[in-house]
């Protein structure tokens, strides 16, 4: 894509960037932007901008953006919504491209005069031709140029975009997300949405060569092309999007948060259809779908084979997959001859999922774990595998080197195999600090070598459901 | 309740365990079930049997069950199942009650000789007038006579019984529940059920003055007089079935598991309702729905009054909760002039739930967040209450003092209210050791308070929706 053909581009891309409000007080945010972009390493110019001037952290402050000497790309405002008309002559003089509005206590107030403030403010930068994101928002994060809105943002650069009209929900899959190696090309919080809105960046991101993957939380629809352009990008990507606002509580918190008008969320879900967009209902469900989409190589079939853990865990992973449109088929007579070399009558223990906690007890090692998932791996009845690591309850009959085994060998398989494969681990949230750390670092493992991890067995079928049906239809 | 009258009661109250199998290598399940039972405190004389006597951490080793000098109550069978119908013998000389059959391979395994090895040793035992538990089950875990199964085994007494066809489900619910304060008066774990069956410890768990809420996992029902007992134990306490085997994967999972026959989920629900039993669809969901029985009071009503975090977290509150039957209505005239009279104009801010990434960057504190909680927690619009903490992401802009203080303040409000209150708190699992921590001592405290925690809030919402309409139709 020819970047340099997009209004955006300067949000994304900016050669500089000016804070206006910045402050040298830690708490308040016009501090904490400047800070925030200094500590990742934004490799444009930064300008402080504060009528008292001076210096913070180390950097010039202007009393204004139009005394600035050179055109700022970028300026992000932290400065009461009413200061803001006089902010973009300013901007306007200095030639600026895009303004972020952090400023907030505008539409989503539900107060009249605010919402008049919010549409002159809209109508002055459409007069001058500077964009507007926000307002109410916290802007861009975009690792590959040092952007950030946060104070812990994942340095590593991944191919999922995601776009998010609440800076809370982009911060928490940003944080939680990158736990589980899910990174990101470009993160936008765009808050109220008065210029720059859902479907632009949509748009946008569907030509971004750094973009694979697109997810969104929205909260009201801005823009009436919204179907037709979803209906062209979902075309070219797979676009995950969480709607809120379901209900009338919903609803009513969604315009008191963005000023959203939500919609009917019947009519919703027709529209997703009709574009072949993907439906999630959750933030832990969007995470868990990103993490399918961006890590696993695309599906053959609908065919689950496992490892799992426990007879009753056998039992939720057969209901929960066949509940999301896949299958679990018994062992096939090829893979119990195989087994039947090294494992003699005890190939008799073997199902779907193979049940690590009947095997390993009757005197079988991790060895012959690995021996019998790879056959499985390898087995063409199988074109998915499923790995659950099991409920990990740290006991004197279970150390953590047991539990490094494990994940050990499903590591292992993953690596010679093409099929996608869904890892299970538990979270790490126990009371010990020697089991938190042993789990977490099982996790960490996980991570580096790139493989999709899911919470539950239900999170994986659920994510591996949307993940096939987008491939197989 | 009479417990003299039930030959349940060996099982629960035993006075002397035998464990048939005992042995010095620790790997062995006849070793940890020795070692469990001395660890945990069993208050009762253990006798280890091993054809080869000698001496186990300390205990004389007999030779057989039916040359102990005393009448044992409950038996322990860790050895191989052809081995069984003898030790039947060996127990009725003895005047043995109970014999538990950890010992598997049986009707599970679909292969005909052993299910009719397991008619066999079934219909021994009912000659011999000896109950079974099992076989292909870990048996029981009470902490108040210190008989458990695991060798990390919570202390504490509780009020919730658990009926687990499942030996790892149950281990999962109890590790798990344990960390959030879900503590049991009782935990059968009953594997193939071949006498003593799910309705029969209904029934029993029904009079058991220690039990005030029955929890269950369920694959296959044994008994034709298990929806006539479930309708009259529901009518004394509240009972929370996950039932398995819903589609055919499961079933035949259920199948090779406990050689049971899941049946139709649909008869199934029907079932439950006319029972007026909870059904629940997860293991999560089991353990959440079951906090909430057991940590609050009944409600007076469906509208909940709520402090949250983040905007887009009060959408997803407000939609969560509506969709399972709640109701989040907006704050009345009532709250919001109590406000203003510390607030000032800032009142403006104040929704359903209320937005503390809102009012506290808005220059208010903890203290005021408080002031609003209590308002809202006496003002008889509300009969429940949700104090969510958000999605903690530990930053240079929030530390963990911030996360006590929220905490603080929920538990400060808990103590001075009687409405139910359920409390949000995101799982521990970050990758720093200060985050996890930090975090992890919330919890802990919230646990020895006594609150009902919740991993999100659609956690919470699911499980107050089965708790209100369970009180209030």
């Amino acid at each position: 894509m020819d970047k340099t053909t997009s209004p955006l581009d300067s949000l994304f891309n900016p050669r500089s960037i000016a804070i206006v409000g910045a402050s040298a007080n830690p708490d308040k945010q016009g501090h904490r932007y400047l800070k925030q972009l200094l500590d990742f390493g934004f490799k444009g110019k930064i300008y402080p901008v504060n009528p008292q001037g001076k210096e913070i952290l180390g950097l010039e402050v202007y009393p204004s953006v139009s005394v600035i000497p050179e055109p700022v790309d970028y300026v992000i405002s932290t400065i009461p919504a009413e200061h803001v008309p006089q902010l973009i002559q300013d901007c306007a003089r200095n030639g600026v491209k895009v303004l972020q509005l952090y400023t907030a206590q505008l539409g989503e107030t539900g107060i009249p005069e605010r919402k008049q403030l919010e549409e002159h403010i809209a109508s002055l930068a459409r007069q001058v031709g500077i964009r507007l994101l926000g307002p109410n928002c916290m802007g861009v994060y975009r690792p590959e140029t040092g952007l950030t809105f946060r104070f812990v943002s994942a340095k590593a650069k991944g191919d999922v975009a995601f776009v998010s009209q609440s800076a809370g929900h982009a911060a928490e899959v940003m944080y939680r997300g990158s736990l589980r190696g899910l990174n990101f090309s470009k993160v936008i919080s765009y808050g109220n949405a008065v210029d720059i809105n859902e479907t632009e960046l949509l748009d946008y991101l569907a030509q971004d060569t750094d973009t694979r993957i697109i997810i969104a939380y929205i909260e009201g629809v801005r823009s009436p092309d919204f179907p037709k352009v979803l209906k062209a990008v979902a075309r070219r990507k797979p676009v995950i999007i969480f709607k809120v606002g379901r209900t009338e509580a919903g609803a009513r918190a969604a315009a008191s948060h963005t000023g959203s008008l939500a919609g009917s969320y019947a009519i919703w879900k027709g529209i997703m259809k009709q574009c072949r967009a993907i439906t999630v209902e959750s933030l832990e469900e969007l995470m868990d779908t990103a993490i399918a989409f961006a890590k696993l190589p695309p599906p053959k079939g609908r065919n689950v084979g496992a490892i799992g853990s426990g007879g009753g865990g056998s039992i939720l992973a057969g209901d929960e997959f066949e509940l999301h449109g896949l299958r679990m088929p018994p062992m096939p007579q090829g893979v119990l001859d195989k087994v039947k070399t090294f494992l003699g009558d005890d190939w008799m223990m073997i199902k779907n999922p193979v049940d690590s906690s009947v095997v390993l007890p009757a005197g079988w090692g991790y060895e012959e774990i690995k021996r019998i998932f790879r056959i499985i791996a390898e087995h063409p009845l199988y074109q998915i595998l499923l790995a659950d690591a099991g409920e990990w309850r740290p006991d004197a009959s279970f150390e953590v080197s047991d539990y490094q085994s494990l994940v050990g060998l499903f590591l292992e398989v993953r690596k010679v195999t093409e099929k996608p494969m869904a890892i299970v681990l538990r979270p790490a949230d126990h009371a010990e600090e020697w089991k938190w750390r042993g789990f977490m670092e099982q996790q960490q493992r996980c991570v580096r070598e790139g493989a999709a991890i899911f919470p539950s067995v239900a999170c994986a079928a659920r994510a591996l459901g949307k993940f096939v049906n987008y491939h197989l239809g």
